[in-house]
């Protein structure tokens, strides 16, 4: 964006994606033709579907949800999660792919429903293992692509483009893809319209009559589906605990003018979701009107934004962009500048910003910051410090709910009992959520009158087989959480994760010692060498009693002929650990280390 | 409670604590004595008084203020906080002594607004370092026993009792004790008498016309202080972003009502603060209505308690309490149970519950859960997690603010306004909070009509003087965060911290190898072991190339005639750690150990 070779380059890739299209999706097949064949379908006798959610129940992120339907296999969306504050050293977690790669001679292709990453976050590590179609609309598959170029998978990967509107045949199934409004451009939710019905499956969506951008969800097709009869409807729950209704985003667009009049003379910074697009639109539409450049910080922000300019989802009026180190040939009342870090993470641009550290924005008094966004559950603490230090600086700061500057992207109860009741599914199975939230929204669906008996909330791994006489629970399918720590994908694992939590919460003390092939008599040590446990030079008695007990250890050992090395170890380990723990009630990891010389 | 004989106990013991007020504390001055002198010191030229905070700006918890005049030192409050996330392995965070101890000789006493950790926790520290009296009012000096014994300093602290109403003598200062509203009883604001003028800290507060327990803040000593001439209030700033009125606690007893009817035949299980004494007293009072047995489970819910009891601030009906392990005597519908856990803290006995892990109680469907409280900022998650759990055992749980089971112990924007506008101080100090809390507090001081310049918001350890006619910033004094770990004060500093963040995040390599002392050549290893790095059996290659590494440069020193240790540990470093990141992209520390044979 800021640069005009780049966006053309990408614009060029762009292409070759939407000729993967034509070649893999048998798509663009229209409504009509898809409910005729679901009617023919209708005459036998159904067969049933097999649903498995492979990941986004009990937990925010990473969804995944595979149907089969006579031997076909049709997988939707695969997502990432951030990894919990216990998951120690972990950059993020995907899900387990056993399932999938034990069938994927039946898989037909995976449809998105858009390109947030915790609904395409995982497609890197799944393609990097299979080959799977993956059908999506304009934005999510260029976004998907410009992912997978950074994989190098980018070449060999089969994307289909898909209007929202359209229906494409996979194997058994046909996937309509359903426009719906959420907090990125090109949401859908998508029909699965399967010889067992018609399973419909929300995405993430809300109800947004009037969108900043685009048109509001395409409650129609909720209602003709709901019409022509509905199998089962899997509903996101992300906002199932809320009651009422999510505001419009013009609700935004009234709080950011008024904002932009007050900063008056300051330059204006807005932290918000790299992915939210139309937010964006919203403050390079505003910045236009008070006369403002716009600059952007963050590399996501700068991808997504170049992302979106060349596929059309951003409208940029002509010279109101500025590269980010033009900053300074502006007066602070010309500038906004939209950034990442609104979640307060660490290495974001805001943090920096926050703590002094940012290569090209120094902020301070005359300095407006606006915080376009809601903490996700977790990061109020680290969203509250960067705030405490904007303030510090003597930046005036609006943040939380100080005044409308974000509304959510997902449904609250009274709109999730809209699109329930449009649909009247047979079944109802709640997903993307928590438990909280699973609840929430199957006590929703119950109060609108279908029977428990008809409501799944499952767990991921979990498997059922619906038709039209039954739900039925069957086995389990291998499902959970693969961590990705580094360039390594699953060789972080439970036994790791606890030593680096013990080292984390105690740090460790090393006994080396070297011992005689013979006799096993010490030689040389022991030494002893601590990390994280205490300040070395104000506890050197303590670790001279380590040493001594040790020596000793070693020494009964070897006066004893006890060589076996596992014994002499743990015995080191016992007595050294207790000795520590009475002393300091602490419990650092103990390694002894011996050398045969 | 739950023994009579441990009431008894506790209550010969809290005996000690009241004659040592008697001892110790030059208490019982009524107002009007306490005012007349303040008179008298006001017709000489007024002298000025030193504030430093030495804890509670700028962070949550270790409140502790210093007040300086006429060469003697009055300490009000010492609280502890909990660790930051990345404070890896700290179990708590007390202020630094260092400028208390330094000027001891001049310190006449400690006086404590209430009993809550944040404000007592750190008394223990201080003690075992130093013999300061401690002044409080009945319950906060029978919870500082407590926590004196189990430290085993009680028999040599000096605690003197003083209540609410009363004004003591200590050096120059009067410090008058003021009843107000808040989560735990007894709690005070405290007007510092000084020559130089009157100094209002507030403590923590709200305004609660209609409390369950006891009477409304005494607002007409506000009024009369305010009256009198205030010279600086300091004043907690919690709640300052809270627009409104804290609720009535009356609004949780209807709750409380509605929901003791809505469990009908399940136990009910409510979690809450353990020193929330007067929300302990409602649940009680609704057990009694509705025919319930009431039992405690947590540590600490069970000694608050006994000590309330003791103390005559919980009035128990006889026969209501039973001990936990009668619990299977009961049926469901004849149990209340109250617990520890309502910020989800791992080791607590409702985390207990929902993990399976609580030996006495097992929940499950039946079971209807309230957590009256909110969650602090950052446990939004680990409340979450337990809420999660309890549902999926099929709990009934009633978590947030979903029936007003829960009402804020601190003062919201109208009565901070009020308080201030009845002291009407000539300058205004915000404290307790963070700087977000402390900006909102220092807006609406302006807003009232103090001007800018008589509003100081500061840092912990800065310091000011104040008289009638200037507020100067003096030369800041020694504060900070001292790190409990264990037994061990202040021995986990910076590096200790940083080795463990290292340690958590990517785990270590230990590279040890013996050399000859006399030509450095390697006579025994290298061996490789590894903690936390990658799961070794599946990454034995990675290891064997890391040793094959370590070999070649220990060879390449030792035939080059290397033989500084130093020079060599930092090329195995270096080299190994560059061959480790560009294989992984990990950065685990690697330790290389020689040892000379």
């Amino acid at each position: 964006m800021s640069a005009e070779n780049t966006g053309k380059k990408r614009n060029n890739n762009y292409k070759s994606a939407k000729r993967a299209s034509k070649t893999y999706s048998a798509g663009g097949k229209n409504k009509k033709n898809s409910a005729k064949s679901v009617k023919k379908a209708s005459r036998k006798s159904k067969p049933s579907v097999k649903v498995a959610v492979l990941g986004g129940l009990n937990e925010i992120g990473k969804n995944i949800t595979l149907f089969e339907c006579e031997g076909d296999i049709v997988l939707l969306d695969c997502g990432m999660a951030f990894p919990d504050g216990d998951m120690l050293g972990v950059d993020l977690v995907i899900p387990d792919f056993t399932y999938i790669e034990q069938n994927i001679d039946r898989v037909k292709g995976m449809v998105i429903t858009h390109g947030h990453e915790d609904h395409i976050g995982g497609i890197p590590y799944l393609l990097s293992k299979m080959s799977i179609p993956i059908y999506g609309t304009p934005l999510t598959i260029g976004l998907i692509g410009n992912k997978l170029k950074e994989h190098n998978l980018f070449n060999s990967a089969k994307l289909g483009v898909v209007h929202a509107g359209s229906t494409i045949k996979l194997g058994c199934f046909e996937a309509e893809f359903i426009h719906v409004n959420h907090s990125i451009p090109d949401a859908v939710a998508i029909a699965l319209h399967t010889p067992a019905g018609v399973i419909v499956h929300s995405g993430d969506f809300k109800i947004d009559c009037t969108p900043f951008v685009g048109e509001m969800i395409d409650l129609y097709s909720f209602a003709r589906l709901g019409h022509e009869g509905v199998l089962a409807f899997l509903c996101e729950s992300t906002n199932a605990d809320r009651p009422g209704y999510t505001a419009t985003e013009q609700t935004v667009t009234s709080s950011l003018d008024y904002l932009f009049n007050e900063a008056g003379k300051n330059r204006i910074i807005i932290a918000t979701f790299a992915s939210n697009v139309n937010r964006v639109q919203q403050i390079i539409d505003c910045a236009a009107k008070y006369k403002r450049k716009v600059a952007f910080s963050g590399r996501s922000m700068v991808n997504y934004m170049s992302v979106a300019e060349e596929l059309g989802y951003l409208s940029v009026p002509e010279n109101i962009i500025i590269d980010i180190d033009m900053l300074s040939r502006y007066s602070p009342e010309q500038i906004v500048l939209i950034t990442t870090g609104s979640q307060g993470e660490p290495m974001s641009a805001l943090s920096r910003m926050a703590y002094s550290d940012h290569r090209k924005v120094m902020v301070g008094e005359g300095d407006f910051i606006i915080i376009s966004a809601n903490p996700i559950p977790g990061n109020e603490k680290t969203v509250g410090n960067v705030v405490d230090e904007l303030l510090k600086r003597g930046c005036k700061v609006i943040y939380e709910s100080m005044y409308d500057v974000h509304v959510s992207g997902h449904a609250c109860q009274e709109e999730l009992k809209i699109v329930q009741k449009l649909l009247k599914p047979k079944y109802f199975i709640p997903v993307h959520g928590e438990q909280k939230h699973l609840r929430k929204n199957a006590e929703l669906a119950q109060s609108l009158g279908i029977p428990r008996k008809n409501i799944y909330i499952g767990d991921i791994g979990s498997q059922i087989e619906i038709n039209e006489n039954h739900l039925k629970l069957l086995a389990p399918v291998p499902a959970g959480k693969v961590f990705v720590d580094g360039l390594g994908v699953g060789d972080v694992g439970s036994i790791v994760l606890r030593d680096r939590k013990h080292l984390a919460q105690d740090g460790l003390i090393i006994i080396v010692a070297s011992l005689d092939v013979y006799d096993g008599h010490v030689i040389s040590g022991p030494d002893i060498v601590s990390r994280g446990f205490v300040y070395v030079r104000e506890s050197e008695q303590l670790l001279d009693e380590v040493r001594e007990r040790a020596r000793a250890i070693l020494d009964e050992c070897a006066d004893n002929n006890v060589h076996e090395w596992g014994t002499i170890k743990n015995r080191i380990k016992d007595d050294v650990g207790k000795m520590i723990s009475r002393k300091t009630r602490r419990f650092p990891m103990i390694l002894p280390i011996l050398q045969e010389v």
